[in-house]
């Protein structure tokens, strides 16, 4: 007897989810609408044979992508974690894909112990936009100088109390608007899309696509690389630039000291 | 006066289109469905008042994408090409876009002079599907032996009879299944993709996705690379493998000797 399939015995699962958020209301479940975190919880109930609760590492909001969300949640099933893998697979929608299964020690949490974040934003740069990317990417039709959004973007790296790129709705649960990016990147991927990566221990709700909405200002030169300095130190909503749009942000990876 | 305002003067337009397919029973108008040639008509009929026939290069299967489709029609309408284009992007849905509009001289045709057709296909080879490609790659899970693939498909450079991999569906109005493969290559595009790459003067229906399909049963090693070459010469249909899926193919470029 294998101890993987005993039944009655608690695990901690460990999940690596890839989804194309496009149909939906964002991860977090919510009355009414379709969200990742309500289908996977129904694909879960199905196995368990009552309601399971998942924890995400991070709230994608509505039409944001991820490649590596991670999530924890307890079973009791005794099934093992290839067969949960496949047996998921199989209830999800095809947008909805889980990469990883894994089981984990007790202590393990996907949104508690969560060390760093890594976030992707597609910038398409054709003149006119290219059609296969127009889910997956936020279409610039103007000349982008890369170089100055570049050294814009340098200007975040660090702690910082990052208010003034947080979204105008004020959530009560934030204790603190103070978070460290680690690492920032700007570059082509392709010939017509532009890539920006930020790499962070945790970020605000819209931080990344208020960053990625007033570098873009930079880069047509409606704001100069100073402008960004000002306005992170200003911690004022209202001296950024525009938020931009959902379709091009993706979660891509999630690090845990232990995982 | 601008000579390409004049009304009632008829010009040759040529379009170069890029669409996602995943919508459309195909470019060709058919009665009952939903097609990219009728999108197109349907737009140009609005800006000329009156019914407008598209000739496009190739004629695209159910489901199959394209970066650079072209077409040509007639227009007396004295628009400019900068606002036609602007005009028919603002009538078309957007997974049709409009890259480029050119008057050509009078004997301009987009299917009778396109000389060579760039074909892309892609294959997304990850263990788990990526749910952002589910629209636009074939996900083959088990690991392909690229090298294997790439000899088998450069027994088909050269001018061959391709009748083994044109669908087994007779068309009537192909005179010869004799054509000519200018160029193939195969690499990743990234980690997770493979493109299979194929230049040539024309493509039988279905060649390209049969060849797609007959080189992955090859990378699979379910097939040798000599089995390509004794396929080839056969010109039987059933000696070739399946048909890779349409979601995969791209119609990237059209060549003209005159553009």
């Amino acid at each position: 007897m294998i101890l993987d399939r005993l039944p009655g015995v608690l695990r901690i699962i460990k999940l690596t989810i890839a989804y194309d958020g496009t149909a939906y209301a964002g991860w977090q479940r919510q009355a009414g609408v379709d969200t990742v975190q309500a289908r996977l919880e129904v694909a879960l109930a199905e196995i368990e044979g009552r309601a399971v609760t998942v924890h995400g590492a991070g709230r994608t909001d509505a039409g944001v992508h991820a490649w590596g969300q991670v999530a924890s949640f307890k079973l009791e099933h005794g099934i093992d974690t290839h067969s949960l893998s496949r047996a998921l697979n199989t209830k999800l929608p095809d947008d909805i894909r889980i990469r990883e299964v894994r089981t984990m020690p007790a202590s393990f949490h996907a949104r508690f112990l969560a060390r760093r974040k890594s976030y992707r934003y597609r910038i398409n740069r054709t003149p006119v936009a290219n059609p296969m990317e127009r889910r997956f990417a936020w279409h610039v039709a103007d000349v982008l100088d890369l170089g100055a959004m570049r050294e814009a973007g340098a200007i975040l790296i660090g702690q910082h109390d990052f208010a003034a790129f947080q979204t105008a709705a004020t959530d009560a649960t934030v204790r603190t608007t103070v978070r460290t990016v680690f690492g920032f990147s700007i570059g082509p991927e392709a010939d017509d899309i532009v890539m920006i990566e930020v790499v962070g221990d945790g970020f605000l709700r819209y931080m990344v696509r208020t960053i990625v909405g007033t570098l873009v200002e930079v880069g047509l030169g409606r704001r100069s690389v100073g402008d960004m300095a000002e306005i992170l130190t200003s911690r004022t909503r209202d001296r950024a630039g525009q938020t931009a749009p959902p379709r091009g942000l993706f979660l891509m990876s999630v690090d845990y000291s232990d995982a």
